[in-house]
C-alpha cells in the first residue's frame, strides 16, 4: 500500500481533532498534538502517531484530567518556576512555564522549572530544544515507572528515567541528546518479544535477578541501567531531584498509583536552564563559537553528534511533508471516528 | 614493615607542612591538604598521599601560582557565584565560594558556582558532600585533559570528566556518587601496564581506533566513555557546561596548554546547588524522609548505595586514626625534606 504525504500543519489538524473529540480541552489537545507531530516530523516514531492510542486509553481510564488548565504558582525563590499541571498532561504545563523559565534563567543565570501533578507524555528533547531556541542550555529529567533494577539488585525500582540536554547553535539545529538511563527502552524489549527475538546480553534480569536474554522473562523481571553502576546512580539521582525534591512521585510510587505500565504515569519533571551569556560574562571567547570548534572536532574524527538523524528527517519533512503509512493513516481515521470507544 | 597510625589532625599537619615548605601560601596549602587528608581518611587512596608528588611537580614546573588568593567576583545574576582561582588550586576557590553558593541556593532555590582559572586537584565528592552538610543537593562536574575518544571516533578529545552528585541525609553520611565519565580512570590503565595485565574489553582503542586490551596501546590511543554513546554524550555536556559555558578551557585546550598528562591541568569547574526545601515547598511530604524510603528499597534488594565503603573507612579513621604504610610514611618524610628538589 502506498504512503500518504501530509504537511506538518495538516497532520497537526488531524491529531488535534482526535484529542478534542476525545474530550481534551484545547490547551491539552494542542500541546499534546505538538509533541506527537514534532516526533513524526523528526521520524521519531517512538513518540509519534502510534502513541495516540495510549493517550486515549489514559483519558478513557480517567487517569488524566481532560479539562486541566495548568497554573503558574506564585514563587518567592527567584530562580524557581513551578507549574501545577492539575493532573493534565505535562506538555501544556511546560509550555506555560517556558517563557518564565527563560526570563528567570536570563536574569538569574540559572533557573529551574518544576512541573507537578502531570501525566507524563512527552519526549524531553522537545523541551530542551525549546530552551536552545531562546539561546539557553537546558537539562531535563523525570522519573517514569519502576521497571529497572538498581545495579546489584534484583527487582524493578527505578524508572527508565530519561535525561536530556540541549546546547544552542547558531544557524543550525542545536546539540541535543535525550536518552533513557536504562540500557534499552521498555518498548524495545516488547518489540523483541513480538518478533520472537532474543535480547542482547546485559539488557535485563529475570524475576530471580539472573541475567536473561528472553524478552518474556525480562518483562516479568527487570531492565538494567545503562553503563552499570554509573547509569544506576544517575537513574537514582533523577528519582531524587525530579521526583522527591520537587515533591512529586518516584517511579515506584507512580507505578503503585497506576497499577500498570500500559497507561501514561503521573509524576513531575525537572527542567534546568542555563544562560551561557551570564555564565561566560567577563571571560574570554564567545561560548557559542567555541562550542562549534568542539563539535567540529567530534565530527572531524568520524563520530556523530546526537539527534542528527532527527534533524535530517525534520528538514525533509519541512520540505516535502510527512509521509505516513497506510496503517498509520488508518489509525488516525479510526482514532478520530471511534475516539475513546476504539481503545 | 609495620603500618603507622596517625590521627586525622596529625596527618593534616604533616601534609600542610610539606606544601608550605614547597612554597604554597597558607590558603593554598591548607585547602589542598584538606582534600588529601579527607581522601586518606576515607581510604580513597587515588586522591590521597600518593598525589602529593604530582602537586609538587606541578608547583615546580611553574604550572600553579603558589601565592594565589582566590577572589569572589562581583555578580549581577543572583543565582550565579563566580570565583577566580587566580591560577592557584581549585580547592581554596571552592572553599571561598561555598558559603555564598549555599546562601544563594537557599534564597534562589537553585544556584551555581563557576570556578575559573584553577589548577584542578581534587575529588568532586568532597565538594558535593560540603553542600549536603548545608542541607542542599549538589551536582559538580569539570573537564580534565583530552584522553577519551567520543563514541564512534578514534582520537582523544574528551576528558575523563568527572560527574558527582550529593543528596543530604539526616544523621548519616549523604548519598554521594562521583565517577569518571570514561569507562576507567587513566590511573587504572597505568596500573594494568605496570602489572603487565591486559585491560578488560571495552576500555580503550589504539591509535588507529581499533579496540585494544594492551595498556601500552591504550595509553598511546584513547580511552572510551562509560555506557557507550550515552556516556560520551554526558562527557560532551561536561565540556560544554563546565568548560565552554563558564568561559574556561575544554579538555583538549587544557592538554594543549600543559603539553602533558603528568601535571595537574588548568581549567574551570561547575557546581550546582539545589535547595530541596525551596523546591518542595507547598508539596506533600518531607523530601529527606521520602528519600530514605528510596534508599531502603535499594539496599533492601541487595544493591549498594555508592560511597558506603568510603563512609565505613571514615568512621574507622575517626575512631582509630589513619593507618599509613611504611612506604607512605617514607614518602611524607621525603616530600618534607626534599620538597621540590625531590620530584
Amino acid at each position: 500500500m502506498s504512503n500518504t504525504v501530509l504537511t506538518i500543519d495538516a497532520l497537526h489538524e488531524r491529531v488535534d481533532a482526535i484529542f478534542r473529540k476525545a474530550g481534551l480541552n484545547p490547551i491539552q489537545a494542542s500541546a499534546i498534538t505538538r509533541v506527537i507531530v514534532a516526533a513524526e516530523r523528526d521520524a521519531c516514531k517512538s513518540h509519534g502517531v502510534y502513541r495516540i492510542e495510549g493517550a486515549l486509553r489514559t483519558i478513557k481510564a480517567g487517569k488524566v484530567e481532560p479539562n486541566a488548565v495548568p497554573e503558574l504558582l506564585p514563587q518567592d525563590a527567584p530562580a524557581l518556576v513551578k507549574v501545577d499541571a492539575k493532573h493534565g498532561f505535562a506538555n501544556p504545563a511546560f509550555e506555560l512555564g517556558l517563557p518564565v523559565l527563560v526570563e528567570r534563567a536570563r536574569s538569574c543565570g540559572i533557573a529551574a522549572l518544576a512541573i507537578n501533578d502531570a501525566v507524563h507524555f512527552s519526549a524531553l528533547w522537545v523541551e530542551v530544544e525549546a530552551l536552545t531556541q531562546a539561546g539557553l542550555a537546558g537539562l531535563a529529567m523525570c522519573p517514569s515507572y519502576a521497571t529497572v533494577a538498581p545495579t546489584g539488585g534484583n527487582r524493578p525500582l527505578l524508572g527508565t528515567n530519561p535525561f536530556a540536554f540541549g546546547w544552542p547553535r547558531e544557524e543550525q539545529p542545536p546539540y541535543v541528546f535525550d536518552f533513557a538511563t536504562s540500557v534499552a527502552a521498555r518498548g524495545e524489549i516488547e518489540l523483541h518479544r513480538r518478533a520472537g527475538k532474543k535480547l542482547p546480553e546485559g539488557w535485563a534480569i529475570d524475576v530471580d535477578g539472573r541475567p536473561t536474554t528472553d524478552p518474556e522473562a525480562a518483562l516479568a523481571g527487570a531492565m538494567l541501567s545503562f553503563g552499570g553502576h554509573k547509569g544506576s546512580a544517575i537513574g537514582t539521582m533523577i528519582e531524587l531531584l525530579a521526583g522527591i525534591m520537587i515533591g512529586d512521585l518516584t517511579s515506584p510510587e507512580a507505578l503503585d498509583l497506576l497499577g500498570t505500565t500500559t497507561l501514561y504515569p503521573s509524576h513531575g519533571e525537572l527542567i534546568i536552564a542555563f544562560s551561557p551569556q551570564a555564565f561566560s560574562a567577563g571571560r574570554p571567547g564567545n561560548p557559542l563559537g567555541r562550542a562549534e570548534a568542539l563539535f567540529e572536532a567530534i565530527v572531524g574524527q568520524g563520530a556523530r553528534l546526537p539527534s542528527q538523524r532527527r534533524f535530517l528527517a525534520r528538514a525533509a519533512s519541512e520540505r516535502d511533508g510527512i509521509s505516513l503509512s497506510a496503517q498509520e493513516i488508518e489509525q488516525l481515521d479510526r482514532c478520530l471516528e471511534q475516539g475513546l470507544d476504539g481503545v
